[in-house]
């Protein structure tokens, strides 16, 4: 330890690590936890979140650490990989530090190569379980979701070919489904366009409802939704029964509770409130947890992780998906707001590489090789496009939080380039640290962690970007000029017609507003790079979802169920049958 | 111990019983296991094949035990709860006794209420685990299977999108699969009639083919067929290999091979050949593994579950799906051929009520109260009856093995009606005894585990009905006349057709014999009873698994995809967000 990271590939510096991971005996003392607080779960236990909020109720919470960069290239700039690369830094200080992590989705892991488990030396394991379905919570979500469709369905056939009374005989009332406002479609957590759209129940009167459906990806179910913003297990079973489903004639909500399926859905999901526990390649534990998108969703692992973590561990690490203009304004104005906690800290993470994309740089292509101003010093480049990075410091600030930004080195970064970015960042008031966790693990993040403990010894006073109380359109409005750094707003029609609505029912009073926009910029074109300015954000419709309470206004355009391209990774993946081992995963 | 189980629910039984279950340590001293041979996973840990067939494999293999049943009325007649209590009498004689199960479908269990964890004093434990999806083996499978589908589509989509050229660049030959000649569906584990007929890829040129499709329940996947009978992990690799997911434009297979998609198929499925250990409610330990349909697939736990168990206990008992007519025969000359594995004994079940059937008492309705014949001594209508259990007594004893009978007594059975069953049965050739396993657990099966412990000192002389070597239609005449008692078998003309062709090619010789008939009948014909003379079997059609090497006339309907009814058993499941419970299932 650290591993050679140039030499050795993420698999091999993972099977290195994972040959004296932690033991659950090992977990359990490393956690703090009583015996029962573990349950067993292979290499990845779970912990009991309801044991250990009980027995831990009186106990103050640790320092809550979140994670968040600039706006990236469309490779990443490596959140992941600070995020572990930090815990572990603090671990090398001695420090009793754990954090949170999503659960990757399986449509990527075989239709894209690449793991989303950090890399290098800053790697979390084991990349097995944590890359295919881990302890099966996305399972869990799939089924408890395609059984309300079950119930739907088979509802609206039944309602079809009986009449009321034969209906009554079975205790049921007529809910009268309109069959083409149906909201809710069926999930599959694999890139299956051919499922995107469809006509199902064709054949005779006992084969269900003839109607048009769709799939998506399963983790763009509302349910991840609900189990990332979920407190606990009643707000859990209370958000699962508000599932719109879709609208009857009248065109009044049909939920999950009309259809008496939510109960059921929960008893599907009743294992998922129990985060699992994973590790760092130098065994600081994370949770990963929920895995929701980052447009329709929070995007950053759960409610519930966060409460568990900041209960066991002094220091407690979080992410946040997308770029800072997402994901730090979803975990400053919905989560923490949801939730009540109040972080100490927000690592915003950069990059040279994506620096210099923002100050003219060429285009970054995915599968194409890097120009050549991203690997040779051109500190103009980096200086101009410091400008997205003071930018995001100062959305940070509005927050009353103080950012710690981490430079993420990559070897081809030069000193220089590396000085300029810490200079210009600690103009803005910042404390920020180099950081070369990839290359070295925790020693390589010393710098990133004492700035990150001495920034937890400051007073925070946390203050949301918009009260409760502010009407949507005013809340995108301050959105959109405070953190995308937008002129105003342009609301299409339909959206308007459906936010003047959302404003005037007090049914939506304690909905989230949760934007969807690109995080490949801060606008809503994704090739528009560095701060622009004299812009307006255009909104094209609100989507809404009664079950998490989450507004949508869509500043641009959404896929819920990915594409299988021509060549994809599950073509690379087997297992060796001798030890059962699984090949060609990353 | 026992419980009273008429007054105590079985959820309460197993409430009570699951209070002190093995631990893991407990487990491993149990089973005499390595540590590191059990995998942890909550209150059901997995054992790990593949270390103990490697350390144990030298070790000579304990008594091997099949439990099979007379033709049933459509409530069963107990053989999982037969399995349960002989276990628990075997432990009360003081033997190193386990056994292995299927698991059970989420399809019915949402559906019907009703576990299928046996009842009474003889039930498998911890119910909710076992009843709602267990260690997950149901969701990999759907996983894997699904991911075929995915490569299926998104193949023939690309294909329709690009030339040749184009494709070879991505190192892929054109498949050129027939859109109108597909075999394989869309799995869920739910009962989810609206998917049995659908067209999917619907949209633009990025959405997938446009083409019909359909959804089976996920037991009935070809996967999980696979699961049951691959011996271990390369076998398993190899058959997952060979599964025909449609045919070219030419008429030829394409498989999973074909679309380079079956090394991840078996990455999703990799815990899979791992059997879970559940236990009795007096503590014995039960795999439970696998959960094949009785028709298109063996309907019994897997060959990996026998072999495992054959290994760790001195009594291993197995239970087979379906009457003895199906469930027998397949273990006979399917899943022992298979294996290499010889039995020792066959258990077969029979109940006073089914017996009164067979004699011609009224028709026994599910939902429906039981006519009065059937809980009133009538020894006219069960000895009618007994010669439904002489036939299956004496096809077992075609095997080589010599039955024991075990009577599963009813509370409303009298004396006189229990002594007539027993002294037909041994006028029969066969062992026999009562069992009140319901009622008093391993106390009320002594005198049944004494004639299985008796049973088990014979040398069995054990011989399939039919060498691998005999021609299709002639196993399946030698089936209908020697197992159904059938003068012979009418092929329908398609079904000829295809038989010749499976017959002449070599291709197929090392297919298994795989009879789709109802089990509530010796005929195909579900309402006629006893032992009918004088008829002739009905095969009209071939289905052909190339996966799983099964060849499955079809001497009845069947559906891969059961209805959900209009009062389902979810309407009434719920979770208490207290504690976490499960309530409502059973």
């Amino acid at each position: 330890m650290p591993f050679d990271a140039t030499q050795m590939k993420d698999w091999q510096i993972a099977a290195e690590a994972e040959k004296n991971m932690p033991t659950p005996e090992e977990y359990i003392d490393l956690l703090g936890l009583e015996k029962n607080e573990l349950i067993p779960f292979g290499r990845t236990p779970r912990v009991d979140f309801l044991k250990v909020m009980e027995r831990a109720k009186d106990k103050e919470d640790g320092k809550y650490i979140e994670v968040t960069a600039i706006t990236p290239t469309p490779l990443g700039e490596g959140k992941t990989t600070a995020t572990m690369g930090l815990m572990e830094g603090l671990g090398k200080r001695g420090q009793n530090v754990g954090g949170c992590i999503r659960q990757p989705s399986g449509g990527p892991t075989m239709n894209i190569k690449g793991s989303a488990a950090g890399g290098g030396n800053a790697l979390l394991i084991p990349m097995t379980e944590f890359s295919l379905g881990l302890t099966g919570d996305i399972n869990d979500i799939m089924n408890a979701h395609n059984l309300a469709m079950v119930a739907l369905n088979a509802r609206m056939q039944h309602e079809y070919n009986y009449d009321d009374a034969t209906l009554a005989e079975r205790g049921l009332k007529r809910l009268d489904i309109d069959s083409k406002n149906v909201e809710m479609g069926w999930i599959m957590d694999f890139a299956a366009q051919g499922l995107r759209n469809m006509i199902i129940g064709l054949g005779g009167s006992k084969d269900g409802f003839l109607m048009q459906s769709k799939t998506g990806i399963a983790v763009s179910s509302e349910l991840m939704a609900i189990l990332a913003v979920a407190k606990d297990l009643p707000d859990l079973r209370d958000r699962l029964s508000k599932i719109v489903v879709a609208y009857n004639k009248k065109g009044e909500p049909v939920t999950t509770a009309d259809l008496e399926v939510d109960g059921a859905m929960c008893a599907w999901m009743r294992n998922t409130i129990n985060p699992t526990l994973c590790c760092t390649v130098e065994h600081q534990p994370c949770f990963v947890h929920a895995g929701p998108f980052a447009n329709i969703a929070i995007g950053q692992s759960s409610i519930i992780a966060d409460r568990l973590g900041l209960k066991l561990f002094d220091y407690h690490v979080t992410e946040s998906g997308f770029a800072a203009d997402i994901g730090f304004e979803k975990f400053w104005n919905v989560k923490c707001r949801l939730s009540g906690l109040k972080p100490n800290v927000s690592v915003l993470v950069a990059t040279v590489r994506a620096l210099k994309m923002h100050g003219g740089g060429p285009t970054v292509v995915p599968g194409r090789p890097i120009p050549e101003e991203y690997v040779k010093e051109n500190l103009g480049l980096v200086e101009k496009g410091c400008e997205n990075l003071v930018h995001l410091i100062n959305v940070v600030k509005k927050s009353g939080i103080m950012p710690v930004v981490c430079i993420n080195r990559f070897f081809t970064d030069t000193e220089a380039e590396l000085a300029l970015v810490k200079k210009v960042a600690e103009q803005a008031g910042a404390r920020a640290a180099v950081s070369d966790h990839w290359g070295s693990g925790g020693e390589g993040a010393l710098e990133l962690a004492d700035a990150v403990m001495d920034a937890c010894k400051e007073e925070v006073d946390f203050k949301h970007l918009y009260p409760l109380e502010m009407p949507l359109r005013q809340r995108v409005d301050m959105i959109a000029r405070e953190v995308y750094g937008a002129d105003g707003v342009d609301w299409a029609p339909v959206a308007e017609e459906k936010a003047k609505k959302f404003e005037a029912d007090p049914f939506y009073a304690d909905f989230s507003t949760m934007m969807v926009k690109t995080h490949l910029s801060l606008t809503h074109d994704p090739t528009i790079k560095g701060v622009p300015k004299g812009w307006r954000l255009p909104i094209r419709d609100v989507l809404v979802y009664g079950g998490a309470k989450f507004l949508c206004p869509m500043a641009g355009a959404i896929s819920l169920m990915p594409g299988t391209g021509s060549n994809p990774a599950y073509r690379r993946i087997d297992v060796d049958t001798q030890t059962g081992q699984v090949t060609g995963l990353f």
